[in-house]
């Protein structure tokens, strides 16, 4: 091999995408966005995604179900389809199992499967079972759609766009640190926070209105958290963003939450990640963007920013700007990211 | 959850099909095949299948460099496809890197993947890129097409078919064997049993012109063994078959390896798993099937037995018959069956 070794998640992933070259002329999004994205003809789009979920780094079977860890493989993989504006149509599993535990449990998890795919109105239609000593692991590959005039991207950024998210952050990665610390949180503040870790909720209708109505620019699922998400945006579209600090949307329970787990709940929200939420820019203004969400049933989603010229996601807060992005989770680094300077 | 717990893969595999549920009607195959077939609208399915190898499971870095490793990820998916007749088109991959590993070294895992990429012909278009604590773990999702009236599957046998194989049979499981035992064959026995095993060959070619010129009835790719394998098409076909020892073509290095390791070369070519050739029943006249091959630049197939009224597969050797049916690779239980007895 020539060349520096890659840096981190990121890196091995370009790295990769360069030793595969460029993809052939139907491909209309290769490596590097939610999707891959196909023209097969026709009026549609088909939308490629997989991940997968590793016992011990991805979850701990002590602090979710089995059935809780089946739902979420398909729900991430649903993110990414809804990140496009997509349908998700088709899934096949791969269901890594420890051939030293009872069979009969891997059920439990096909039963989440099961379950999250009639939600999500998708079929699983193939797979594999394998033995995986070490622990479970399950690999979701996912095929969607999306009408060709409605895909959504991580390029399509302008400056003066919103920048948005369809919810409050950071109850992923509280609840994910409430387990972690041995539960030291009152019952009805954690609930929350551990359901958004271990169970959480596309925002496939979003992503559906976004892409239906024309009302996004670029789009992207908060899978890692906002800075690092937001810098996929920036990058993709040659644009930098500013995140004004008093304009994140914090749920309920996180203030109180951080504050016992000695955390601040600004870092948590911008760093923490799995919130998958949508974080979207946009031209229309943001009376109208509520308006057609509530229109269509779903909460107003909360402008966090802006799109500004630039290169880089500066977080804007009382004590003036800073450099945020590319913070967050990146899966070869296992440390998190600590608090806001 | 109700019923006995699931007995072995295959069961288990039967049990999650049922939770998944039937699939929609334009979902041509389900789970029980080795692709999923879809039928978009136009002339062609779309054919969707997955493969996970797990470090430790189906490789070992101490017998397999990673480019091999990364070579027979594609490689078990293009197989998968060669079996419906089809030719592959766009793959994901998943790759899961320990994180104590320089990750530079990724990349050679990449390059593999890049590599028989090119030499299949199709695109890496996606993926994800994962930690895996305990092991490499690499899932590639491929996708691929067939026309719709050349589609190959198990369920096509009928009674008087002839079975045959691709080629030879039982060399990857020598292979594995003499690495398991270190290696005490000598170097021209070992070498092609060695590449049998860690740098397979998919049959893309020969389920092209089986397809294409429509001379199989059913076909599948030997994975888990002509008991195990042969006994899919059985079922899928309701239908029995009879293998005869005497014709079951043996590589010329296995009776040797065979002799030295201590093993029966039928057992490795019957129950050994990993050939990766083709077993296709056909109705066309044997010295027919071997022009149309040869023709196309392959090697004639071999004819190893015939399809039977029944249910079972039966092995016919010099001492009588004998039920072989669904003796072979099983995840779930990590031995391998022994000799024929």
């Amino acid at each position: 091999m020539n060349g520096p070794p890659p840096a981190g998640e990121f890196g091995l992933i370009a790295a990769l995408a360069d030793l595969f070259g460029p993809p052939p002329p139907e491909v209309i999004l290769g490596i590097g966005d939610d999707c891959a994205v196909l023209d097969p003809g026709g009026p549609e789009y088909l939308l490629l995604t997989l991940d997968t979920l590793v016992e011990g780094v991805h979850f701990h079977l002590a602090w979710s179900t089995l059935r809780q860890v089946g739902r979420k493989a398909v729900a991430v993989n649903v993110s990414d389809i809804a990140a496009m504006g997509g349908q998700p149509g088709y899934a096949l599993l791969s269901l890594g199992w420890p051939p030293d535990r009872e069979l009969s449990l891997a059920l439990e998890v096909g039963a989440g499967v099961a379950e999250a795919a009639r939600q999500w109105h998708l079929a699983v239609i193939g797979g594999d079972t394998i033995a995986s000593p070490p622990g479970l692991t399950l690999t979701v590959a996912l095929m969607g759609r999306v009408p060709k005039g409605e895909l959504l991207t991580r390029a399509g950024a302008k400056v003066g766009d919103g920048v948005y998210v369809t919810g409050p952050l950071g109850a992923a990665a509280a609840g994910l640190e409430a387990l972690r610390r041995g539960l030291p949180l009152p019952l009805e503040v954690q609930e929350p926070l551990l359901k958004a870790h271990r169970d959480p909720v596309p925002q496939l209708a979003a992503g559906r209105l976004l892409a239906e109505a024309r009302l996004a620019g670029a789009c992207i699922d908060l899978s890692d958290g906002v800075a690092s998400d937001l810098g996929h945006i920036c990058r993709m579209s040659r644009v930098g963003a500013r995140i004004r600090a008093e304009l994140v949307p914090l749920p309920p329970a996180l203030a109180r939450a951080a504050r016992t787990l000695g955390l601040d709940p600004l870092a948590l929200a911008l760093f923490g990640g799995e919130d998958y939420q949508l974080l979207f820019t946009s031209a229309v203004p943001e009376h109208h963007l509520a308006e057609r969400f509530r229109g269509a049933g779903l909460p107003a989603p909360c402008r966090i920013g802006e799109i500004i010229p630039g290169a880089e996601v500066l977080l804007a807060g009382p004590g003036g700007e800073q450099v945020i992005s590319g913070r967050g989770y990146d899966h070869f680094r296992l440390d998190r990211e600590g608090e806001v300077g």
